[in-house]
């Protein structure tokens, strides 16, 4: 490489180390609105973020971004494998911005906020009519931002884009027709089936105190460094931030009437947070020190939640340590207790749903998101067309718009492309775990045994020290040597719903 | 006023305004340092704090502040006392910081956050040797930039200017004269009355949740809206740190073996809360919308603290809400709870000094930085000078130099100038107290029954409202009739301390 090359990928470092820091400023700045900042502060703290954002925005749309694009470009052959990546991505977001018109844009942030409070509003007097003319234009928003952006093919790819970069809609189309009819037949025989676990007992009364102190047990054999690395905090809607690789802090809501719910989300989150503490340093100063995308970032969650957290093994080793902790469980049987952790019931609320009906929620939302993008349906249909998906799909029906329709911020927000991650994650997990247990056959008796480390150090190798170097796509194929696909998924679900269940 | 200038006055608010909003994202930033951060983060986030305040500076002297100063000097008839001030302040720190070469503030900043680390390690150690070399650096910084800037008469002048803009080296050389005579006396008076009060009871066991309520009670009174607009949290060091008037933090640290340490902590920092929290929203975006001094801002901490939060009236009210929550203080009565309150006892840290004794700690620290500044004495000789004027005024040696020169971090960060205002703190509070007592004089009465508010509509209406309108000097002035004079203070502190022990 020669010297002036090496010199501007300093330059570009450098560059791109501050947007990291402006990023890890206003995502400590969100992180503290959400767990400390009290009530009067709203309106001056949503001043501040708004300005970070103006700035961040600035940096990644300076002139000095395209001079570092036209100059990368004259010497395409002479940069390793990071630093394409690096200036794909870069790239990538200033010409998705650029397109847009400044003033267009302003105005879509400004109808978001206002949009989002309607949504509450509307949300929690159950009424669609008040969200509904916000709703429209946020939707006319992104179908101009398609139109901006362009496509190929189907004009949702455009929003895909933004969330799962490299996959199409009509790939998804496919996994998810294949993932819905998997899902359904297995759902199918568990309601023939006739049998339904006791979960009495996970809705027994646990203290705060206990259930912190059993996540923390879990967080720990996750290997989530929340001691020197992390933070767990209070707060109604759990989520997972991150300022860099060493600081990277997980919330939680305990309800002191069910045991699952804390539980699970810390183990959600674990799986998120350990993907961004495995980060290597030396992708720092790339913006490829995160992870990849929202579908890679939820298949690590559901891994954790799901495939480990729900799996045997796991409470072979725990069930005696929570029936050790807990009085509640006294009289609960192995299989009753793991049994009851995959409970499986369809119900109206995506947050809330099980393993199984999950996926069922977000394909609803897909074909929607879809249809509206196409102007296969309008925004005043929306309601109706819901809760026939509910019916048909899940076999339940919302009885007003707060639990059908309203219960998701992602649309007033205007984050449409964003659901399929969810599902997609789900995908991706299964074939991971696949390709894991191919490469280490014993896992199993590892977990049995409470060692989850085999399993983490098989996703850091494969998965997490590469940050965002590689594109999901390029991701799947390079750790299972296929492409993504719904195969391991319903083979999954089959096997472990079949043997409680129906087998 | 024409329309230009009033164009002109809303886009240098506006400008302004992104000062404010990157200073509190700074300062949440460094909050969350303090109260929340992993061991693992302190290396990424100094860079992101050194990137923040980096962009913070550049707000600060831009080409575009030039242009204001310049626009504004040629139409000063046509503005209001808020936006002359606010002008008046800007040019300062323009000037002020343009005056030192951009290199060397760098290297300054650098060599501050070297030297800062030497101090822990030498205070670890009881070294003065292994900080000396830093110091020494520091000194030079500071003499240095005293010749950049300019002085009129003493060179500590332009160092005092930083703090509490207005006031001189020959003024506070007055006053501190008469301060410390005058607390020598009542020490001396004190000595011989031979009376020791009883403080046994305040060193047994308080739960931390019994001081947190405790204390949550007495800032209630204090009218400090912890609640909506403020928080307290936990930090070694208290400290209150605020984004805007409406989220104004405490934190405090809690001593189970003292019932006084967060208690006194919680008042004094309540004390620099309520007066955050009073400034007026329309001082937004101008600068001015904070304490005006350093001083200032002292006295309203040190007023509560002491002035009311160690008076008679106060525990009047308080020593039965206390006796009532805490038994261990079972068969102590008022007077001796109160007489132990003010317990005097010349000490070796300045942070741990009683009402009386602490001025002198200032006024020694001050001697020594003007001597340092004024080539009288060099860093070589710190240590012998220090433990001289501690035997001197304060009849205490320290033993090594841990509890000695190298107890505060204020000359390892290069904050020259910065100790008188605590000292000053305590003029101005005695001066306010002599004028609140003429407009209220039932202002005792009203503490007694254990309503804080009208001290505090008075504090708010006199000095809070005005943020930073007016310098200390202007302030003190208009609030009180007289220049700062340490009359009052004397005359205080030998009513009080008499009372107690001599008269």
């Amino acid at each position: 490489m020669n010297k002036a090359v090496e010199d501007k990928i300093k330059e570009l470092k450098s560059y791109l180390s501050k947007i990291e820091y402006l990023g890890s400023a206003l995502a400590v700045f969100s992180w503290d609105d959400m767990v400390n900042a009290p009530k009067k502060a709203v309106e001056y703290r949503s001043r501040v973020t708004a300005y970070l954002a103006g700035e961040l925005y600035k940096l990644k749309t300076s002139d000095e971004v395209k001079k570092f694009i036209d100059f990368f470009d004259g010497v395409k052959d002479e940069l390793d494998e990071v630093i394409t990546a690096a200036l794909d991505n870069l790239k990538r977001e200033y010409y998705q911005t650029k397109k847009i018109p400044d003033d267009e844009y302003k105005e879509y942030t400004k109808e978001c906020s206002v949009s989002l409070a309607a949504w509450e509003e509307a949300k929690n007097k159950s009424d669609f009519n008040i969200f509904k003319p916000h709703l429209k234009k946020i939707v006319d928003f992104n179908k101009r931002f398609v139109e901006y952006w362009g496509y190929e093919g189907n004009k949702y790819n455009a929003l895909l884009d933004n969330y799962e970069p490299g996959i199409t809609t009509e790939k998804v189309d496919k996994l998810f027709v294949e993932m819905k009819d998997g899902i359904m037949d297995v759902l199918n025989k568990i309601k023939k089936s006739g049998y339904t676990p006791r979960i009495d007992f996970f809705t027994k009364r646990f203290t705060k105190e206990e259930q912190e102190k059993f996540s923390k047990i879990v967080l720990k054999k996750m290997e989530y460094d929340y001691e020197k690395a992390g933070r767990i905090d209070e707060y109604m809607h759990p989520f997972t931030t991150n300022f860099g690789n060493k600081d990277v802090r997980i919330t939680t809501f305990y309800d002191e009437n069910d045991f699952r719910s804390a539980l699970f989300s810390c183990i959600h989150e674990g799986g998120h947070a350990i993907y961004e503490q495995d980060i290597p340093d030396d992708l720092q100063g790339t913006l490829l020190n995160c992870g990849v995308s929202m579908g890679i970032h939820e298949s690590q969650s559901r891994f954790y939640e799901n495939i480990i957290g729900r799996s045997k093994p796991f409470w072979k080793y725990f069930y005696p340590e929570a029936t050790k902790m807990f009085k509640q469980f006294e009289g609960v049987s192995f299989e009753e207790f793991y049994n009851g952790i995959n409970y499986v019931e369809p119900s109206l609320i995506r947050t809330e749903a099980d393993e199984l009906t999950y996926g069922l929620h977000i394909i609803i939302r897909y074909e929607i998101e879809k249809m509206l993008i196409n102007d296969e349906i309008t925004v005043d249909e929306l309601p109706k067309v819901w809760n026939k998906k509910y019916k048909e799909y899940l076999g339940v029906e919302p009885s007003n718009d707060a639990e059908g329709v309203l219960q998701d911020m992602h649309w007033a927000d205007g984050s449409f492309g964003y659901f399929p991650s969810y599902a997609l994650g789900n995908l991706y997990g299964a074939q991971f775990l696949n390709k894991m247990k191919k490469d280490m056959p014993n896992v199993d008796k590892d977990i049995e045994s409470g060692d989850l480390s085999s399993i983490h150090n098989w996703l850091k190798d494969n998965i997490h020290k590469y940050g965002a170097v590689y594109k999901p796509s390029e991701l799947i194929k390079k750790v299972t040597g296929e492409e993504l696909t719904s195969k391991y998924f319903i083979e999954y679900i089959d096997k472990k719903f079949g043997k409680i269940y129906y087998k």
